[in-house]
């Protein structure tokens, strides 16, 4: 029996899109359902005490069961699927780049979208004005990791598109909404390209 | 034939450690190599060029191979092993609390104990002490977090010892040094207790 599968989500966030790429691709049917974190809805009494402690989305509902993280979601939905190599290294080496992007990309690249784009510049707190620059110069940084692995390589792990390239898509694509230059990539330009292009690419605005 | 493992590390590194940890745990003999990140010996030209473009300590060395990020090492090293379960659930369900290791703990937990026990409270930049307060609150929201999960579980992920385990105890048992007081977080100890009576343990300083 296939458990009923519900994303808990901000449909706008990076983090829910690799979930719903991930399950687009293996061709599993989310339910979806919204919050929106502008408003505080992942904060309240009830979401911290039945969907996830800890206050975020997205989160994955496996029948009564409740997976945050969204590499752990993508995971969960790609298990056994070509998206996840097998082989000692690549497997490594795929979690390797999901981990850069949690570390050192989407708390620069995606925060500063959200604050940019989402938020709005004149709202923002004088503790976060003051992480402006820093953020922007790790997510130059990151970009330029992706960059210089990308100028040689057509993919980030095994040779082949797997999660790690879902993962780093989700808030690279729309990098530009944080003030980011992509044409300055030029090597990460053309592999969104190369991940846009594949059978059973979906948008985050789909 | 079994490849050189070569840890770069910098061994006061709790991300550094939890790799030895693993390592410990599955009998896998490292080579270590140590670096000053407070010199920055890991933004030198060679080491970028030969070991990470990211500048990031640690990096698991397999033959003539590099592996950045810890939870990818600890993953690499325990393949095949009761570390890792296997049960789809399960599987992510640990790097569920894996990933909230790298993204909630980490960033506040490891940054304060790093500024305020081997910088120096009086060699920060203004910009950190500005961040000290939002990163103090942070990760007594992640402790708070393990608290509760611990108070029904004995381990974070498929009832039993897993990397989940080793990632998060690296730097919490070790967060005294940042100012946290684990004794207002019960459950959380008597967990960090857990896992260092168990057989094959290594201490961070061993």
């Amino acid at each position: 029996m296939t458990e009923n599968l519900i994303l808990h989500e901000y449909s706008q966030s990076g983090n829910c899109y690799k979930i719903r790429l991930t399950a687009a691709h293996v061709g599993t049917p989310l339910e979806r359902r919204e919050y929106d974190i502008i408003k505080g809805e992942t904060r309240t009494p009830d979401f911290l005490r039945n969907v996830n402690a800890n206050g975020r989305i997205p989160v994955l509902q496996i029948g009564d069961r409740f997976l945050p993280e969204s590499n752990a979601a993508c995971v969960y939905l790609a298990h056994g699927t070509d998206l996840i190599p097998t082989e000692r290294f690549d497997h490594a080496d795929m979690l390797r780049w999901m981990s850069f992007e949690q570390y050192s990309h989407e708390p620069n690249i995606a925060t500063l979208r959200f604050w940019l784009a989402f938020v709005g510049e004149d709202k923002l707190s004088e503790a976060q004005r003051d992480m402006l620059p820093a953020k922007r110069k790790a997510g130059e940084d990151a970009l330029a990791v992706m960059d210089e692995h990308l100028s040689a390589n057509d993919w980030f792990a095994a040779g082949r598109f797997t999660l790690a390239d879902i993962a780093l898509l989700a808030y690279t694509h729309v990098a530009g909404e944080g003030g980011f230059d992509l044409g300055r990539y030029p090597s990460v330009f053309r592999w969104v390209g190369r991940v846009q292009s594949l059978s059973g690419h979906v948008a985050i605005k789909a």
